[in-house]
């Protein structure tokens, strides 16, 4: 390891948002020794964060003078566009003063649209977009912990324009202290693959509770309603609104999966009808390549795995990066002008 | 309680197929100290359930002759027309004999096809549908146990001319050494209620892997996956052919609730393509009705329950049995003609 390869260090964090992800992220920096300044709108959640340890001011702006090596956004989508505005309106009087100026990041359950957002207030240049694979059924700084999110799978997503620095200052707080699991990616793919294994399924759950409710069997099917029922509509159950604010919020990527699940639904309702055995079979054998990988652990497949070093210079670090993320990298070491993967050692990665 | 509300008792049952189901029923009643003779073609399962304790004997015809009161049929779909030929066979033998002859049940997941079985084999004036809603990753003797069945959910169903005597043997059986919470249904309405809580809910779990098996961002979904997908997804993960099985044996219910899906999720992707958000959020809701139900544990719905005591003699007590199983009612206690449920305290109940 050379000198450049030692860990990065991210001495103080500004957070934007103290519901149950940017709680869980101040109580985790706090807990890991982590300088934290941070602000929520409501003034009765500054409070309780202040007695749980996190060092509150009252604006986004307040945030900002404190001058944080890496600064948090973690309000709901919605508001996300008055808190850039706050920031923006802030940002030249830090510019004027000199000096180093933060790395902006968020921990939204969508990347293409927030960065949209971040463009749109002129920010872009200065972010790197993340999300942390973590929820409960509750909601709030009150259900936040510091064990949500140690150990989680985080998204970190890069564009054509995102800079080396601010990619490695963002891998580093979430490797770090926030000790997750992070795979790089474009927002694109983040938001196809979110949709799969978290939108989508938030649907066909929602489905089966609807088709229950109008069931004329409604009481007798519920009655029976077992463990794997139980299970699979779990994420359905909770606040309708807060899965729907998710479900649209990724419209882009969750249409074209919904409309594949629908024709794929249709097509084996047709071949049971019919009696179409290798149809039927078919579809029920589609994902045994999957069957074996999610049995594994969570972290790069099974198998054997091999170490890749990517320099952050010249052309093309950007999509070495995402083909080794598509490939199930994950990111093992981060240096202030490279990054050390581990990656599954198929021929082609 | 007059004498004749007095629980019944089995003496002995009888078992042909020792697999999860039939193992676990065999484990459940020796246990509970109730005579049990089983078989199974296969002579070391027959071997390793001695060692459990369980008497066996080497075929269906011999569980026959130890003249069992209630004789369970537990062994795949596809072997029973043979199970039952040679119960046929050997039934004119114990007819002559005289002296009782056993009730017949199963174990099945599906109703009505098991009873076009039955009845073409001769069987149908004897037999009494049953289903514990029960189940693990694993299947074979090895996977039974003591503690799968007790406490859990049992549909038990009746036809037009399922007789009163043998209903209630089979209901004693259920509820007193198996432990089970019972409802009582017909064969349709069984196989369309577990269209919805078990086999619908695997087709939909099967078709979350396929989407993201064939997705370009197969490595990164299944490295984001989370808890959601994992317990929604956990169903469709082992044996598909099992799976699969199931599915196929209850198509006739299966197709329209699967179409019914395939149009709700389509209709979905439409409005959130064209931004309707009061459809968007009418699919979200649809499901409320039932959401507070779940929350409540097994049993009958939340709320004031009443007892209904239904006489099993003269016209409609089946009617009024399905009718009360409908509503949500579970018995209670089982008498030589008569049974006592527990229902939801509803006007129309």
């Amino acid at each position: 390891m050379t000198g450049r390869e030692a860990p990065l260090s991210v001495v103080r964090v500004g957070l934007v948002g103290l519901g149950l992800i940017g709680g869980s992220v101040a109580r985790t920096l706090v807990a890991a020794g982590v300088d934290v300044v941070a602000t929520d709108p409501d003034g009765a959640t500054r409070a309780v964060a202040w007695d749980a340890g996190v060092r509150t001011v009252g604006t986004a702006a307040e945030v900002l003078v404190e001058r944080p090596d890496v600064l948090v956004l973690a309000p709901p989508l919605a508001a996300l566009p008055a808190v850039l505005a706050e920031l923006a309106s802030e940002l030249p009087r830090l510019v004027a003063d000199g000096g180093p100026l933060p790395v902006l990041t968020d921990v939204g359950s969508v990347k293409a649209p927030v960065r949209a957002v971040v463009d749109a207030a002129g920010l872009g240049e200065r972010y790197v977009g993340a999300h942390p694979m973590a929820g409960t059924e509750e909601s709030g700084f009150a259900a936040s912990s510091d064990d949500l999110l140690p150990g989680c799978p985080w998204a970190v997503t890069v564009a054509p324009t995102t800079d080396a620095t601010h990619l490695v200052r963002v891998l580093a707080l979430v490797t770090g202290p926030l000790r997750g699991v992070a795979r790089v990616m474009d927002d694109a793919s983040h938001d196809a693959a979110v949709a799969l294994v978290s939108h989508v399924p938030h649907a066909l759950a929602t489905e089966l509770l609807n088709l229950t409710t109008t069931a004329g069997e409604r009481r007798l099917a519920l009655g029976l309603a077992a463990g794997s029922f139980r299970d699979g509509t779990r994420v359905a159950r909770t606040d309708p609104r807060r899965t729907q604010a998710m479900v649209a919020g990724n419209a882009g990527a969750v249409v074209p999966a919904l409309r594949a699940a629908a024709d794929h639904l249709a097509a084996l309702a047709d071949a049971l009808e019919s009696g179409d055995a290798a149809a039927v079979t078919a579809f029920f054998d589609a994902a045994d390549p999957v069957r074996a990988e999610l049995a594994s652990s969570a972290g790069v497949p099974g198998g054997p795995t091999q170490t890749v070093t990517v320099a952050l210079d010249g052309d093309g670090w950007r999509e070495r990066l995402t083909a080794l993320g598509e490939a199930g990298a994950v990111v093992a070491r981060v240096g202030t002008d490279r990054l050390v993967l581990t990656a599954p050692a198929l021929p082609e990665a």
